[in-house]
């Protein structure tokens, strides 16, 4: 059996157990919760939805994975724009069978996390989930705010035409795990030989190194592929854009068109100026160069050896179709 | 047919577009959306769930109603600390086969009342609602961000022995709608007759009022029931409480049992040192004293003429458990 729903906030409570601390007097237990941030600073927040059966699978994901994933997606949200995370909000609707096995590991998954990053859990919402026996499903979402200093956080709209283009780490990897889940959907993967796909890990440390240096000029994470993200920066700063094939840095074992589009990533992919040095690596992770912005339509080229082709924003649809039975989603 | 879910993203930017206003640089359409406070202010965060068939029911209520209260319970929430709301955030997942009618309902009945508060809807999130069929239900998390003057936001912690307890407006008739549901479930009630239940009106400008003037020593919004969120506190302030039951202001054609534990009111509860003078009426809406703080154990004495009994924290759960097939729910 499982706690009460006030156990589970009592519980919560507990394990996060952060409010008083001088950046937010006031935690879990009131109305709202009250933040404090330093001067000079704005405010950067992010929701992100973690639905069974859309997001993740139950079968698939052990739940300390679905805690870590839910709140990676908003960190990795606050990293594409080169700030400092601080406190997330979780709003938890649970079906009533669900084991409070479950639901510990999915908070250990989350806090542990959370602390790496030196997030506080500071407040949310719980729920019995609607449904009943096994349509009830497990529903999530999560609030990341951080901060940045005023007029320093990095958009995806200022690419500018002979800006390079740049991603963190290798691509891939993640719809490798998924396709692996796909071909046998009742085999259970290890998420070790799978971290990308099981634990992925926000580059936090490399979007603030970015702004720090003002190297970038414009910056998103990768949760819906590159093909799709590199159109959102397109489309938001009124550029074009051609990458090279050979140039993306592939996941080991993984093919191009897993690079490409497979999204979940959780990568950075940035613009900056051709003159701007930067590193190959930050912050212990690898930069790879991909390709330039041009001027004009907000079309995105491949380069593939001698043939150019034009890379529509198809991204993570393709998968997510066949995934989970799933769906559209995207942030607002 | 409905819009995908990328139009339904385009839709709400149109229908919001608030971008580039100088508190809020950027609103939908990045990896986060970035808020400007004014200096000397904390940042206030509440999130709330709204769930088909456990907060509202697609059968009872009109769209404009599901979008409406989804709303207010945040903004309520910010009312009880006497803080400004400013921006929120919408996570919204939905059943393929919903209408677009539906949505465009919601929405309409959402922004309504944002715009009544300036309050800018700055982001969020869609996807598709997990199940088939009619197994999948609308789901709808909405946060709302506010702000208070740095330490003046009213809490739940600080009432004091001899504190008087004052409510405003009426109690009981959004409890009066339920059980009028619950008594024809397949009557169809009109809004109009109880604006009460299907466009309740957060108190913004009587917990802005009490802030401002110092008068309240804590603060809650009756979201429970006024059972339940009185002794919401009496724990954080470490009291206990004496309530009046013919002080209690009933909605017309109430019962005393729902006007005590029928909950949604939205109506705020708060305390006030014995001296401090407190208009009848702040900013239209009534104010009665009902009751006093007590030192010592954290209950709640009800004093029905000569009798007195105890008040147990039950409240919301007894409407609950009958009303929606429903569960159990709480803020962390």
């Amino acid at each position: 059996m499982r706690d009460s729903e006030k156990s589970i906030i009592q519980r919560i409570r507990q394990l996060s157990g952060e409010g008083g601390i001088a950046r937010i007097p006031l935690a879990i237990g009131d109305d709202a919760a009250i933040l404090r941030f330093p001067s000079g600073h704005e405010v950067l927040v992010t929701t992100d939805f973690s639905l069974e059966n859309v997001h993740f699978r139950r079968d698939w994901h052990p739940p300390e994975s679905v805690g870590h994933r839910c709140l990676a997606r908003g960190l990795s949200d606050i990293a594409a724009m080169g700030g400092q995370p601080f406190a997330a909000f979780l709003s938890l609707a649970l079906p009533a069978q669900l084991p409070q096995k479950w639901v510990d590991g999915f908070l250990r998954g989350l806090l542990t996390l959370a602390k790496q990053h030196a997030v506080t859990l500071a407040g949310g919402d719980t729920a019995q989930s609607p449904g009943l026996g096994s349509s009830a499903k497990i529903l999530v979402d999560i609030v990341v705010v951080g901060s940045a200093p005023r007029g320093k956080a990095l958009r995806r709209s200022g690419a500018k035409p002979g800006d390079s283009i740049y991603v963190t780490g290798t691509l891939g990897a993640p719809a490798l795990a998924l396709e692996a889940l796909l071909a046998q959907p009742r085999k259970k993967l290890h998420p070790n030989q799978y971290p990308a796909h099981f634990y992925p890990q926000p580059r936090l440390a490399i979007g603030r190194y970015l702004r720090d240096h003002r190297l970038a000029s414009s910056m998103i994470d990768l949760s819906d592929g590159l093909s799709t993200d590199l159109h959102h920066i397109c489309e938001e700063s009124g550029v074009g854009a051609e990458v090279v094939a050979e140039f993306i840095p592939r996941a080991d074992g993984g093919t191009l068109e897993q690079a490409l589009h497979g999204g979940e990533d959780y990568e950075l992919l940035f613009t900056a100026p051709r003159d701007r040095k930067i590193p190959r690596r930050i912050a212990g992770g690898a930069v790879t160069r991909i390709g330039k912005i041009k001027k004009g339509r907000t079309r995105v080229l491949l380069l593939e050896g001698l043939r150019r082709r034009e890379l529509p924003a198809g991204g993570w649809e393709h998968f997510k179709k066949s995934a989970t039975g799933l769906h559209t989603s995207g942030s607002l």
